[in-house]
């Protein structure tokens, strides 16, 4: 591999091959120059005229691959915009390993291909720098993982893929099996039991950068088959975990040469992160935070106000920034939730709905906090939380809020253990079934909706990058949880007996964690589209666009898989 | 974690808190002691007779979990085959975190359960020291490979498991579509399409610790899923991709700590391998190499020896050594192949079949190579090298002839591009239908039995470890190829369009290698058991035991996926 876009002035008088792709040509008749791209970057190749190659070079299309030898030279002309700009190579020799036809794109940062076209010729997608340095962030992203856990005496130990469906709620992928009738594996959601299996093992650390897969309906930032950061360890607490987790993001974020608040992440529960920002994920990078305004607003005798919660946050300067149309949009958001939203904006006086309301006790509360030009936002109701979350992020988009280059992260805790689902009537665990209540047996085979569990998120920039909890590792608590999931005791032995069986014969308490690659890569590489931090996407209909998979198979494979 | 297998009599009076399961206990009226295992080793925990936990101690079965904290003493009776067996930690505090069912195998290296009670438990396996051991060269092997690779600007670029059929000639495990009807994705046989496209996508240098699947009928040493360590570059030779290959075995076997015979590996052409050791992958760790005996034995007037080659070795001191039983083994080995077995052994005189014809000039030659008491084995016919082969092999493990502890690894060249099948009446790739054959284009296009191919094999200890060759990049020889192959331009396009459509926009030469993961760990940990050296392993039957995979998937399923 030649690097020819690290040769610079200090280089001038070396003799040198590089090899690579045709990026362009320029031919000014007496002279030819070629603009050669590798991984590195691009070179200039100057020809003189009287070079015997130059006529055959001059016929080259560009994406058609040579190597050359020749010495390194300043260039008379200098381009600013390129890092090897103030010097050439000039060509003594040429090889034509390969000659392009026309693609079917431009190969450049900011082609013009529809992802489509994009999608089909990813092999010539590939070759654009931007994607060239995703792949470069997300393989910095495993080495750095590696690295940390490395250091603390992990062991990476990889999982099966062809395995028995996990309770994981969504779709498996399933593999018929040729050598049973009407058997199947199932490609894993996650390495959830294996890796408590590990632990049951006694494996203490373990860690895997993993495959998963659901055949989900996909969504923008979804793929079929994603890729985990995947960390389970015996012996340890909520707060280990965590720990381990923030120091493993910083040493990611360090590798990757990207800025990551230096501040402790911020801890928050789940309740909190809630009232503050109506978000179980949020952008921690401005502000905006919500306050309750109960006490003041709330005790106006209005109706809509009387047995609810009432939130909201002032937005400075809001009165400009915000037009009736804004204002309008929310009221929209906040009728399709189930809330009220009101605004008042301070001007030399209040406006807006509930102005000729206020109270001299409830203004003067308003003064302390808002000056002229503001606008309070607020929402009352079930869903008001929700509501004013939303309007939060398009507030940072509309008024550009986000002004440090710095990340944000955050560990959300206390997460409830069970989420209740009117339509079924029943619970459901909020992260997993295995995942550890808290409080002690008693109380986990008290009321459903009062616990808690030791699970935790970590945020970064208003995403979810990673997740986790302690794990049930008593059979008495595991039972209780069953309880509450309407899962009785046949069910349980046919879903996962064998990992109820492993409970018995001694198993530490253990506790872990799993990042979603896909999502970091796409926060470090400053990209909001999953497809441009993978190799070999998917569509969104879960469809290898290149390859044309899925794809049709023979008869005699359907008939040995009894199909 | 503890690293209670590391105290010493340096850390005594140190107070230690320690966790991990029980391994064993000995109640000595007055005092009990139980030894504690974790990952890194056993210690011994001390009770005093009046140590209020003591009566709650001796009730805990072994394989329960606990945390103990206490000061490090020295023992007194000492325990020499113990890491630790010179302290152990007088407990002051016990906490119990799982009691354990008496399990139903022993948790030691030397376990008296058959594979099967292994396999189900593996939970429990996975707690015998000898297992960990051998994830933990597993581990070490996978860090060395990428420590090795990223120092050299490789990339560790992950490609899809949910694929389309490669043409790698065995069975493809399938996972039907839900969203389109009767179209199937592939689990990959291996990345190599995807790697091949990661080079025309300019990555230059790729690397990968993949999953891949065979949905093949086992044989002792394979599994459904295997890993591979997987390597292509651009730009690049066979001389260059066998050296990288070299020092990254060199820098894994360091890792590790095993020794590797320190002279540059051997290279042999596939033809040489066959005369000199009857194999493609010569187990170098001892003698018993061939010659040819045409020019001697082979000029004898005899009817079998005619219009055939000639091959044979010296056993030193075969005449003791080899019994008649084991002679006669030998011949019906022969027998069973197209080959005809003699022997010659030497005392006084000659002994044998073959002696009577010898005559004095042969008999001279046999001289200056055979000592009295040493045995000639020889073998003429199509399938004689095959046949001393496998009687070499068999001396090996007989006289037990590796007497060296280093590993002996040899690079086979020069493979034929095509075998050719008589059942068929046609040709196949031997390595795979992209290997670049030797030769210009016109040899290319000339007899496809005369052509030998740019691929590769590492082999060590006589068995093939890794594998790979340059790659076609160019039109015209990839239609040469498929030409020998009988695809035709139709079969080719439905089979891989989307590569051929590849080749045409620019390909940089390329090449790479591959190694079996599974493989070099049983190596580096010595077993010929491949599932020793896999975390959750299946039976040579493609079941998980633990988890009972394959297993029934729901009719709402089935419903969904068209099946």
């Amino acid at each position: 591999m030649s690097q020819h876009g690290h040769y610079r002035m200090s280089d001038v008088g070396k003799t040198v091959t590089v090899q690579g792709f045709i990026q362009k040509s320029r031919n000014l008749g007496q002279l030819l120059f070629i603009d050669l791209r590798d991984r590195s970057g691009i070179i200039q190749l100057a020809f003189d005229a009287d070079h015997p190659l130059k006529e055959t070079a001059e016929t080259l299309k560009h994406e058609s691959v040579v190597s050359a030898t020749g010495v390194i030279q300043e260039r008379s002309s200098k381009n600013e915009s390129l890092a090897t700009g103030d010097i050439e190579v000039k060509i003594e020799t040429l090889t034509i390993h390969s000659e392009a036809a026309t693609p079917p794109m431009l190969i450049q940062d900011d082609t013009d291909a529809l992802e489509e076209t994009r999608l089909k010729y990813r092999f010539l997608d590939l070759r654009r720098p931007v994607i060239q340095h995703n792949l470069k962030v997300r393989h910095q992203i495993m080495q750095a993982t590696r690295k940390f856990l490395n250091a603390q005496d992990f062991l990476e130990i990889e999982t099966p893929i062809l395995t028995r469906s996990t309770p994981e709620g969504a779709r498996d992928y399933v593999v018929p099996s040729r050598l049973y009738a009407d058997a199947f594996y199932a490609l894993p959601q996650s390495p959830q039991i294996f890796k408590q299996l590990l632990m049951v093992g006694g494996l203490e650390k373990y860690y895997q950068i993993a495959k998963c897969f659901r055949d989900e309906d996909l969504r923008k930032d979804r793929q079929p088959e994603f890729t985990q950061i995947d960390i389970e360890l015996a012996f340890t607490s909520e707060d280990a975990v965590t720990a381990l987790a923030e120091d493993m993001i910083r040493a990611i974020f360090n590798a990757v040469g990207e800025p990551l608040h230096d501040e402790p992440f911020t801890r928050l529960t789940y309740q909190d992160a809630m009232e503050r920002y109506g978000s179980d994920k949020p952008d921690a990078r401005f502000g905006l935070t919500f306050a309750s305004f109960k006490e003041s607003i709330g005790t106006l005798p209005l109706d809509f106000l009387t047995d609810t919660p009432l939130h909201g946050f002032v937005v400075p300067k809001g009165n400009d920034a915000l037009s009736r149309k804004d204002l309008d949009g929310f009221k929209g958001l906040f009728d399709s939730l189930n809330a009220t939203f009101i605004y008042l904006k301070k001007a030399e006086t209040y406006s807006g709905s509930l102005a000729k309301h206020l109270t001299p006790e409830v203004t003067q509360t308003l003064d302390a906090m808002m000056t002229a030009g503001d606008t309070l936002i607020l929402a009352a109701g079930q869903d008001a939380l929700v509501g004013l979350g939303r309007v939060r992020l398009k507030l940072r988009d509309q008024l550009d809020l986000v002004k440090d280059a710095a990340h944000r992260a955050l560990i959300i805790t206390d997460w409830p253990m069970f989420e209740y689902d009117a339509d079924t009537a029943r619970y459901y665990a909020t992260h997993h079934p295995f995942t550890l209540p808290k409080g002690d047996l008693k109380t986990i085979e008290g009321p459903a909706d009062q616990l808690n569990s030791h699970a935790y998120d970590i945020v970064i920039d208003g995403h979810e990058v990673g997740g986790g909890s302690l794990r049930i590792h008593q059979s008495q608590i595991q039972k209780a949880v069953f309880n509450h999931l309407g899962i009785d005791e046949a069910t349980a032995e046919a879903r996962f007996g064998f990992f109820l069986e492993a409970l018995k014969y001694g198993v530490p308490p253990h506790g872990g964690i799993a990042f979603g690659l896909d999502r970091l890569t796409m926060i470090l590489a400053h990209t909001d589209n999953i497809r441009d931090v993978i190799a070999f996407p998917k569509t969104s209909s879960a469809q290898d666009l290149m390859s044309e998979a899925p794809g049709p198979i023979s008869d005699t494979q359907k008939k040995e898989l009894g199909l």
